[in-house]
C-alpha cells in the first residue's frame, strides 16, 4: 500500500485538535501564498496546457490564469471565515441514572476525493476538508498532474512553516491505480466522494469498498400541471434550462398536462433565444409544429438524459400521477419541480416525489450549497445514506457519543 | 432479476403515503396474530429446528417459543407506539428571495437486511421499518428458511386484510445468489444492512453496490488511568465484561498504567468469580501472577480480538498517549471507555479517541439503542456516513428538501 494512506491517517489526530482560529489563519496563509507564489503554479499549469490540445473542451477547464487564482484565494478566505461545523451539541440528554449524553459533531478523519482535470478543485476541496477537520486524500487527473502538485506543495509548504501537519493534503499518483487503492482503503479512508462525470461516479460506487456518496449526475424534470400559470411556468423552464446547461441542476425534461398542450408554445418560446432544442413526443409535437424552431421527435432515448447542453426533452402526461411515475422512471433522485396553483397537487408532489430537492413554483437551478445558504459547496449528493442534496461543511463532519458517568454500571 | 425488487420499489410510494396511526394500527394487527395464530409459526419452526443438532449452538437462537412470540409482539407492541421519526423539520429558513427551504426527514424507501439464523430479526427488523415508513426486503438464513417464511406470510396476511400494501415486507429466497443481487440492486434497494458476524459484515461491505451500513463487530477497550479510581474501576470493567459476553459493547481488553499495576489484582478480582480468562502482557502478568486464578500470556492476537466469551486481554502502557495509540490501532471504532478523576485526562480521551461512543467513568455496556433512549435498536453502526452507534427509528431516516417559491429565478 502507497505510504501515503499511512500518513494521511495519521495526521488526523493532530488536525482533529486545532481550534478554528488556527483552521482559519492557515486558510489565509494559504489564500495569500496562491496571490504571491501565483507564477510557480502558472509555471506548472503551463507544463500541463502544452501537453493538451487547446481544442480541446477540456482545455479552458484545465487553465489557471492571475485572474482565476484570485478567484481560489478569495474563495479560500470565504470558507476561512465561515462558521466552524465542530464540536456542535447535536444531542444532549441526561439518563435518569445521571449518565450525560451528548451528540456531538466531529470530522470524518480522510476524505478521498477523485476528480478530474481541474486543478481549482485541488484548493476547492483541500479549504472544506481542512475547515472542517478532515485530511484530504486527493486523486486528481493526469491532464492536470503537474498543476496539483504545484498546488499541494503549496499548501504543504505552507502548513509546514506554520508548524501543522503538512499530511492534511496528500496528494495520489495520477495513474488509474490508486483509485483502486483508495475505493479499498478500509481502516484508512473514512469517506471517498467522487467529482466527476458519470463513468467515475458508476464506478467509484460499484468498486468502494470504504464508505462513498455519490455525487452530482442530475436528469431534473419539471412537471408543468393542470393548474399551472403560464407566466410563472415561462420564468421557471426559462432559468431551470439556460441559467447554465453544463451544470447538473439544469432542466432535461419538461413534462406538460395535456389539458394544457394549447399553452405549450408560449410555454418554451422563450427558450428559443438561446436555440434550445426540443425533443418531443408525439401530443407536444403536434401542439408545437409551425410554432417552434427546433423541433425533433422524442426518441426513447430522450427521456432519462442528463442532457448538459441546449437540449430538452417535453413529454406529454394525462394527470399528475403520470407525471409521477415518469419522474419515479426517469429522475435521478436530484431536483424535481412543480408549477401548480393548485396546494392539492402541490403537497402531492412533495410528498410523493423522491428526490433530494422538491421544488414548487421554483427553478431546480438554486440547487446549489451556497444558494441554500450552506457557505459553500463540496458537491451534490444523489444517494440518501450520509448527506442528501447540497453538501457544505456540516454535510462533511459525522458526530461521536460522549457518555459521561461515575461508575453507573447497567442491570 | 427477481420480481421481488421491483415489488419493493413500486411498495414504496404507497408506504409513504400511510399516516402513522395507520403504521401504528398495523403492528398492532400483526402483533395480535403473532398471538392469536403462534401456532403455525412455531409449526414452521419446528420444521427448521428438525433439521438442526441440537447440540448447535444456534439452535438456541433458532428456537422459538410460545413465550418468545409473546416477547416478540410486545416489543412490536413497543415500537408501534414510539413517536414517528418521520415528517420532522430539521431546517426551516426563508432566503432573501422569498424562497421557503424546509429540510424534511422522510423514509429511505427500500432497506435491505440480511441475517443469519435467527427468526425474531423477521418481525423486529419489519417492525422498525414499517413505522419508520421503509420497505423491508429481507434476506434470511436457510437454517431459518421455514420460520421465516412464516412469519412473512403472518405479516402480509395482516396487511393485506387491512387493506395495506403487502409487498411493505418482501423475503428474498434463502439461498446465497440472492445476497448479490439485493448488493447490486442499485435504483431499487436505498440502504443495506447485515446483521451478523464479522464475515457476513465484511462481505457486505467488500461487494455492495448499494449504500450499507457496517454494524456490530465491537473489538472494546477500556483504559485503566493513572488517576483513575479503583472501586469505580472495579464496577466498570466487571460490567463491561461479564454483563453480557456475546454482544458487542462487552469489553475485550483492559489497558492499565503502569503505575497502577499494583492495584490490577484488586482491579480485576471480581472478574474470577465469573471465570474470566485474562491474557496479560508480560507486566501485567508479573503483576498478577499467584494473585488471579486464570491467567495466561498475551500473544499478539490477543490485541484486537472480538472475544464474545468470558475472555479478555490486559495490556500496560506507560502513558495516556500509550493507551490512545493502542485504541487507534487495535479499536473497531465502537466503543471505548477511560476510568480517570483527572478532567484533563478525560478531555483528551473524549476529543481524540475515534469511535462512536466514548465513555468517561462508565461501562460500554451502555452502547444500546434503548439504553440511550433512542426507543430501540435495529444494530450499532460502526462507520462514520450516515448514522454512528446505535440506531434507532431516526437512523434509518433520510431527509428531502422542500422548496417553495412564486417564481423566483436565480442570476
Amino acid at each position: 500500500m502507497n505510504p501515503l494512506f499511512e500518513r494521511a491517517r495519521g495526521a488526523k489526530v493532530q488536525l482533529a485538535r486545532l481550534t478554528d482560529a488556527q483552521r482559519a489563519a492557515a486558510l489565509e496563509a494559504v489564500a495569500g501564498a496562491i496571490e504571491t507564489r501565483g507564477a510557480q503554479l502558472l509555471a506548472a499549469n503551463a507544463e500541463d496546457l502544452s501537453r493538451m490540445d487547446p481544442q480541446n473542451p477540456l482545455y479552458d477547464r484545465l487553465k489557471l490564469t492571475p485572474e482565476r487564482l484570485a478567484g481560489i484565494a478569495a474563495d479560500m478566505r470565504h470558507v476561512a471565515a465561515l462558521p466552524s461545523p465542530l464540536g456542535r451539541i447535536l444531542d444532549d440528554r441526561t439518563l435518569p441514572n445521571g449518565l450525560r449524553l451528548r451528540k456531538q459533531s466531529v470530522p470524518f478523519g480522510v476524505i478521498g476525493v477523485i476528480y478530474e482535470a481541474r486543478p481549482n478543485v485541488t484548493f476547492d476541496v483541500f479549504s472544506l476538508c481542512f475547515k472542517s477537520g478532515n485530511v484530504s486524500l486527493l486523486k486528481g487527473g493526469s491532464d492536470a498532474d503537474a498543476s496539483n502538485r504545484a498546488a499541494v506543495s503549496l499548501i504543504r509548504g505552507v502548513l509546514a512553516g506554520l508548524g501543522l501537519p503538512e499530511d492534511a493534503v496528500c496528494l495520489l499518483p495520477a495513474g488509474h491505480d490508486a483509485v483502486g487503492e483508495l475505493l479499498g482503503a478500509v481502516g484508512y479512508v473514512d469517506l471517498v466522494i467522487p467529482r466527476g462525470g458519470r463513468r467515475l461516479i458508476d464506478f467509484v460506487r460499484d468498486h468502494a469498498k470504504v464508505p462513498c456518496i455519490e455525487t452530482g449526475a442530475g436528469v431534473v424534470n419539471t412537471y408543468f400541471d393542470a393548474a399551472g400559470d403560464l407566466e410563472t411556468g415561462r420564468r421557471i423552464v426559462l432559468n431551470a434550462k439556460t441559467r447554465r446547461v453544463s451544470v447538473c441542476n439544469a432542466l432535461d425534461c419538461l413534462i406538460v398536462h395535456e389539458g394544457r398542450l394549447p399553452d405549450l408554445p408560449a410555454l418554451v418560446a422563450p427558450l428559443a433565444e438561446h436555440n434550445v432544442v426540443l425533443y418531443a413526443d408525439e401530443a407536444a409535437r403536434a401542439a408545437l409544429d409551425g410554432r417552434y424552431p427546433l423541433l425533433e421527435a422524442a426518441t426513447p432515448e430522450s427521456f432519462g438524459t442528463e442532457y448538459m447542453d441546449y437540449k430538452m426533452a417535453v413529454r406529454t402526461v394525462a394527470s399528475l400521477d403520470e407525471a409521477l411515475a415518469h419522474i419515479d422512471r426517469y429522475g435521478s433522485g436530484h431536483s424535481e419541480s412543480i408549477v401548480t396553483a393548485d396546494e392539492a397537487a402541490a403537497a402531492r408532489f412533495r410528498a410523493e416525489v423522491d428526490a433530494a430537492c422538491v421544488y414548487v413554483n421554483a427553478p431546480t437551478s438554486f440547487t446549489d450549497g451556497a444558494q441554500f445558504g450552506l457557505g459553500a459547496e463540496i458537491g451534490i449528493s444523489t444517494q440518501k445514506l450520509g448527506a442528501r442534496g447540497p453538501m457544505g461543511l456540516a454535510e462533511i463532519t459525522t458526530y461521536k457519543w460522549l457518555i459521561d458517568g461515575n461508575g453507573q454500571t447497567r442491570p
